[in-house]
């Protein structure tokens, strides 16, 4: 035990010894800890089934089943984009909600993958055995990429399922992911926006909280309800204080295990940049929404995401700017490095770090040039990377499977066709309205004299290229796009497109710039593979990679905490929401919707609305759900506290926390302010009762 | 005719040859344009009187005095900072509107200095004749800020009145400003800033407009009203479309004449570093506006600022990224430059062009740092900006007045305590928010590892830092303020505030940076200087100088213009208002004041409200009577539409237009709004009726 909690100190900072920290994989989950410190065992039937009842929004979060008849929830944050997809002028499902009392009135959701994890392989051994010795980096690359597309594919073929080969401890291990793709998802309840995202941005990542961040789908097969064997059973009365609780789902993005020098490039470099670009789109996409109600419809999800990201990344931020991270990481690096000084058998791990720094900069000198170009933040709008898709399917599918940019390999095929050929609403306003930013900001950074940035203009001012590009282009008609897909290379030059042919423009140097990071990445990943290797050897194999939006199974304990002296306790309740909006004057964005205010009288205000836990989280567990011993469902995360905002770079739970929607709450809404009994019924039967 | 017209059209880059162009002094005024285009002749009494009627708001705005008893009027907007002072958690005049119905209920500004022209004298050669020749740029600024500064205090000493030296021309003139100053401003009326700035965000920049952008003062002297000769007659009309109409006020600042290589710096290093800096701003404002009422008020004229200066910023960026502005002005000074090749005579012009190109160099590449560490944006909040002014004049007031920074000469005392020693509230939490997040702007600006970056913070994370800072520091006390600054450089230095210890940490990086900055502007002024004596030799001497925050005379016509193929009519009414507000379904910033849903019955709806014209205006004219040929007033301006914004470079009338309020509806709104009267009536009749 001893040296566990030393492997734990030494590789993710922990900053309290017995902290509830960890984002562990489903095939290597946390048994001694959960032995030692809660008495617990979960058996492989309780993981397996845990597992098997969790999904995953493609779009970008979390889920799980909670009914034998398909139902799956997840936070309404998460079903936001496809209610925007799904919304019009008319009907807008996304500020107002939507109920299906009946399969058939349940919507088809325009381009949502869910996906639900069936097995995991190791195949570490496999893909570094095909990697050549001594070779250069981009031979390296090449020969990575070969090999996972080549495993991908042999799986799939295989199993007909979704394969994807995922880089564990930044390139210490690799593990084939096989995942059951469900592709027919419909919609069947959301709640107003306005009580799912209550208190709005400015109590976005705060607590206490009072937020319905719900939505329920349903999976459907062959045109009808899925029947799933694995859901979790719905508990009517949620957690108690002190509880040991987990969370299963798919936390997207960490950067526990980077170097110092890796994470002084995310401080001093990607970080500012990203959160300059987001406080732009904040500010533009929330001034045009001002100008009028439409505007505001279109504009909703888009600007949700950058205010979202925007107050994440300040929290980040802080995190890395503050020295009680930064110090205790620095000072545990230094002592790993240590270790390795003058152990011959280490010196790859040593000479590693090295590596890494010099990877490092020549990354960050190219990061702006790379996301503007490569990453498109250059060319802002749907229009764009439909046109950038068609041009580059057009090049890479007739290469061979292995040598395609990893989007366009064979085992990724479904995935991006549905997002090709997806029918949502393209706003041509909104379109040219981030084009004309993105390339006014395109000009700025590298200069309106740079040569690319004249090509790119073509002798007019951002707005009117802008106006003459989205209104040119042919790009938002899906038959055009089919058309190009199935067709070649020489059809999609053929038609003429000016988005495409913008997207041409600037592909030699943006496939420049992707060159030269996935070389850097390459030789990024030898080197942590290298300290990988020195770590499990001198401090044991336990312990948890980074995050890689993939499944993980995280625990703690339903828990308060202290902030500015006082105390704040782990659950709000249905009356709190009514004191709340008391407190704010009823005041946007803390008004009430009008069946909340309507139905007050029939509630239990006594009912626990939301509640914190110690579970170590972060964006992408969005609808993950959250079970007790008994494996049931009694809650589903939507939140972390602005404390927890530095968990991408350390946990730390003196106050951090988890923000869950409590079980109990979801039935009381359903039942006594929606009339939604029979939904309530299949989350307590676990099955639909016509 | 004919040369005047070539001269103008070199020069400035006028689009239309008949534009309504200019900011003209009021002692060069363009009364051959206005003659033979208007048949109009100012006389010397009409000028003068304009002049003496117009008054300068030193907080950033212009207004006019509308009575004998000293009433004055300027913009809501302009107010703004004087109402925000003496606003409270109680009394929130800023918001709601202030209405004294007698001199004894007016209240007394913490902070407001008035300014209004009394003389112009042309100093160039006086001060030209100081600065010895053949010198490098270091001595030439410190003989020119000696110079100046001795004719400042000079005609300070013999008629007692505010004397300032303008830089006109870049450099090509310098114009002795005497003003008659008044420092007891009294607030009169305001009304809320629901209608002051009725549309808010959205709509501002916009035209059709329906804002009661006005806020009445009364200037006080020995404790009564002033007395003053020269004020307006107020028109209960207001204009006709076609009118000729006239704007005297004070132009903040524009760069038309700037060479190519100025505006190639502001387009793309200053305006996009601006604008992301106020962007940043603005976000970080508007959420911590948005978690409660309280913090709304108090951040309430900063957020605006910030605002309205991006919605500005972004425009003038697209001017200097339309082709359709910058392709003229190029070819303009190459053609003028052709025409100085193999002139000796004009040899210093010719080369004047490079030696700005390599100034804007060296200014553009410290330019950042400029402005976090000299311009002070690395630590953005009122405690810093006082403390490090009473650093700065311990050190600078002992020594000659020649050699002091130019804001600690004898000729600004006056000002410079007026505003250090403002009474205005200053908010321990706003301050915090405020200076922890320029801090970490600066971190990520330097890298967090940068020497001077680490000084700064002392091993705190910049939030902790900034708690420490402000609640560290004694400057938020005035009387503190008035011990230290009577004190000597000693008694600072004694006093170990930690503010002021971080100012002094910085002094010396900042004192360099200015010094880089004042020997570049130098450089440039004496550039300028030559150009504009080949322009006045080539071209002729007509003309006007860029705008200085001094009083110009602008003339335009009443005029409407074509948008998106439809044609904006130049008047709005108020029932244009009410309209608006259904439209928009009440819904904030389109919102009415309470008084004005009651007081509609009782209004004559076909009031001209709104209107817009060709004078040319930019920031600064806000507040700026528009008379008629009579001299009377007959509108407020309070606005430049969208396509004005690029102005700051060239101007155009095709659809660029100012907007003003008609002095029609602010009777109407006073008498049948507001039952203010006595005001209408004082406005009517020149004085007030007691």
């Amino acid at each position: 035990m001893k040296r566990l909690l030393l492997a734990l100190l030494s590789l993710a900072l922990v900053f309290a010894a017995n902290a509830d920290e960890g984002m562990w994989l489903f095939n290597q989950p946390p048994r001694e800890i959960l032995q030692s410190r809660f008495q617990f065992a979960p058996s492989d039937a309780w993981l397996e089934h845990l597992q098997k009842s969790s999904v995953r929004f493609n779009s970008g979060g979390s889920g799980s089943f909670v009914s034998a008849d398909g139902l799956l929830i997840s936070n309404h944050h998460v079903g936001a984009d496809a209610l925007q997809k799904l919304s019009t002028q008319e009907k807008n499902f996304l500020r107002d909600g939507f109920h299906a009392q009946s399969f058939a009135e349940e919507i088809k959701c325009l381009d949502l993958e869910l996906n639900v994890l069936d097995s995991i392989e190791d195949v570490t051994s496999r893909v570094n055995a095909a990697i050549p010795k001594a070779v250069d980096a981009s031979t390296a690359f090449l020969a990575r990429r070969k090999i996972i597309a080549e495993i991908e594919k042999e799986s799939q073929d295989k199993t007909s399922m979704r394969s994807d080969v995922v880089t564990l401890w930044q390139g210490g291990a690799y593990h084939l992911y096989r995942y059951k793709r469900f592709t027919d998802v419909r919609l069947v309840f959301a709640p107003e926006q306005q009580i799912a995202f209550y208190g709005g941005d400015p109590d976005n990542f705060e607590f206490p909280r009072y937020d319905l961040d719900i939505c329920l789908f349903r999976a459907y097969e062959n045109g009808k309800p899925a029947t799933v064997t694995n859901f979790l059973r719905f508990s009517a009365s949620g957690p108690k204080d002190g509880d040991l609780v987990f969370v299963s789902g798919h936390p997207g993005h960490t950067s526990r295990l980077l170097t110092m020098s890796e994470l002084e490039g995310l401080r001093d470099e990607t970080m500012p940049f990203n959160l300059s670009t987001l406080k732009r789109l904040e500010v533009l996409l929330g001034n045009w929404s001002a100008r009028n109600d439409e505007n505001a419809r279109r504009a909703r999800k888009l600007l949700f995401s950058a205010q979202n990201a925007r107050k994440a990344n300040d929290g980040r931020l802080a995190g890395l700017l503050d020295p009680d991270l930064m110090n205790p990481k620095s000072k545990a690096e230094s002592d790993f490095k240590t270790k390795l000084v003058g152990q011959s058998q280490y010196a790859d791990a040593l000479a590693a770090y090295d590596k890494i720094t010099e990877a490092t900069k020549i990354l960050m000198a190219q990061s702006r040039r790379h996301a503007l170009l490569e990453g498109g933040q250059a060319f802002n709008c749907d229009s764009f990377r439909i046109a950038r898709t068609l041009l580059r399917a057009g090049e890479e599918r007739p290469k061979p499977n292995g040598e395609r940019l990893r989007e366009f390999s064979e085992s990724g095929k479904t995935s991006l066709e549905i997002a090709l050929f997806s029918e949502k609403p393209i706003y041509t306003d909104l379109e040219i309205l981030t084009l004309s930013d993105s390339l006014t900001f395109l000009a700025t950074q590298f200069g309106a004299n740079d040569p690319l940035v004249k090509k790119v203009l073509a002798g007019k001012s951002p707005r009117d290229r802008a106006v003459e590009l989205i209104t040119g282009t042919k790009v938002r008609d899906v038959a055009f796009r089919k058309h190009l897909y199935e067709g070649s290379a020489a059809a999609v030059t053929a038609a003429h497109d000016p988005m495409i042919e913008l997207a041409r423009l600037v592909d030699p140097d943006a496939r420049a710039l992707r060159k030269v990071a996935e070389e850097q990445d390459e030789i990024k990943q030898q080197a942590h593979a290298a300290i990988s290797r020195a770590r499990n050897a001198l401090l044991g194999t336990s312990g948890y990679p980074d995050a890689t939006f993939t499944l993980r199974l995280s625990f703690g304990t339903v828990k308060g905490y202290e902030e500015d002296k006082k105390t704040v306790l782990p659950f709000t309740t249905l009356g709190g929401l009514y004191a709340r909006a008391k407190e704010m004057k009823n005041r946007p964005p803390f008004d009430l919707p009008i069946l909340w205010e309507k139905r007050k009288s029939h509630l239990n205000l006594k009912t626990p609305f939301n509640f914190v836990s110690t579970c170590d989280i972060i964006g992408g567990n969005s609808g993950s759900p959250v079970v007790n011993r008994a494996g049931e469902f009694i809650g589903i995360i939507f939140d972390g506290n602005l404390q927890s905002l530095p968990w991408d770079y350390a946990y730390n739970d003196k106050q951090g926390r988890a923000v869950s929607v409590d079980s109990a709450a979801i039935l009381e809404a359903l039942n006594n302010v929606y009339g939604a009994r029979e939904l309530a019924g299949e989350l307590l039967k676990g099955r639909r009762i016509q």
